[in-house]
């Protein structure tokens, strides 16, 4: 059996109980080193396989062929496995390959919910996921729904907002949402969440410092209610108060 | 102390540890009633405090009241509190009236990511959240973000997809997005996730029968790429298989 695991962004006090009893139950642990290096703790007497970056073909059919081969695998994915996750690749493989094999998927919680926890409310309203990687999305296409969100005044979450090769590309999508978001408009950044070196800030589209941000970040942006109080970012939902 | 809890979609296995740690400090559980009682077998010690429908405002403030009066408060929100949940208006009426009292969010699993990881991996590429109740958000802006999202091919969650009174908001949807998503873009709806009715379908945008949707269930719209197969709803994320 193969079951892709949402591990949320770090620390265990995230994870579900789903989660923690299905990374207990299982023989054999893959995943990205990094994430096998968060759940460490609970994974001491198991099989651990941890493979580096931009292996993610790899590491999914290694999961597949242990699990195929009778193995109780467990693939784990930081955040939710099915948001910019491990789970749809191993989904894609198993039904390209027509395998007979069962894949339970176990949710978590994601980067903007974590982040928006930490920052205090931005997502009560409408909200929006948009990864700014383009290594497997045309850029046309995510400047398209750039500039969608923001016409439309929704939340925008940016995931994978800046990293080598792509320093440009937060500042682009800031650019592009000028039109309709205005300088004052709040901006919540969260770094690395959940883990020992969590940072967070608040300020706003005008002020912006894209130099900290990294892949590590999650950067949202408010939409027209939203305002900062005491170092809260909050998004009205529209009741009368 | 209050704590604002989010207790993912409905069973204890859902949890993250936070939430339940938070619920097994409290004294006091504070809640609509439908929720007070999916986490009855953790609260059996406590006073629990519940409150019906539409009762938002009251409800946060006998939670802030009682926190402000020494107690350790939990107000549990199903999901995630921080969307469509109580997580703004709490921080919204606690800077309101600018009280010294200390809150702490917990992040939970919101009705997508739930929905999504007992369809298969609808959300792999990017999405946004649209509630489709205008009971606090004009409609005219609703319909504005549907448009949007469809014209920009984002998976697209719509919230409170239908209930009394406002039976054709879901269709009227579904109306708007015509334009941009084809009549065979996957539909997957859950209902009532991690609950004992759940009940989850595919379908698509032509053939979707829009009758047995209620307030308990999550609809997500595929983009161009999502494809099911196998009772499988899945959104590529653009490798190369």
């Amino acid at each position: 059996m193969l079951t892709v695991i949402g591990i949320g962004p770090g620390s265990e006090s995230m994870m579900t109980q789903d989660a923690i009893a299905a990374i207990r139950e299982a023989e054999i642990i893959v995943g990205y080193k990094t994430y096998t290096h968060l759940v460490k703790s609970m994974t001491q007497d198991k099989q651990v396989i941890k493979t580096g970056m931009c292996k993610e073909i790899e590491r999914c059919q290694a999961a597949i062929d242990l699990a195929l081969a009778g193995h109780n695998v467990a693939l784990i994915s930081s955040g939710d496995a099915g948001i910019y996750g491990m789970a749809g690749l191993v989904l894609e493989l198993v039904t390209q390959q027509q395998l007979a094999l069962e894949v339970r998927l176990v949710a978590g919680i994601t980067a903007s919910i974590a982040a928006a926890s930490l920052l205090g409310a931005p997502l009560m309203h409408d909200f929006c996921h948009i990864s700014l990687s383009d290594l497997m999305t045309p850029w046309e296409v995510i400047e398209k729904r750039i500039i969608a969100a923001a016409q439309a005044d929704f939340v925008i979450c940016f995931y994978n907002p800046r990293s080598r090769g792509r320093e440009g590309h937060l500042a682009r999508a800031f650019e592009l949402m000028q039109p309709w978001k205005k300088a004052a408009t709040p901006v919540g950044v969260v770094k690395a969440a959940g883990r020992k070196k969590q940072e967070k800030w608040l300020t706003t589209i005008g002020e912006m410092d894209f130099e900290p941000v990294d892949m590590t970040s999650l950067v949202i942006v408010g939409n027209q209610a939203t305002y900062c109080r005491n170092g809260l970012m909050i998004t009205p939902r529209g009741y009368s108060l």
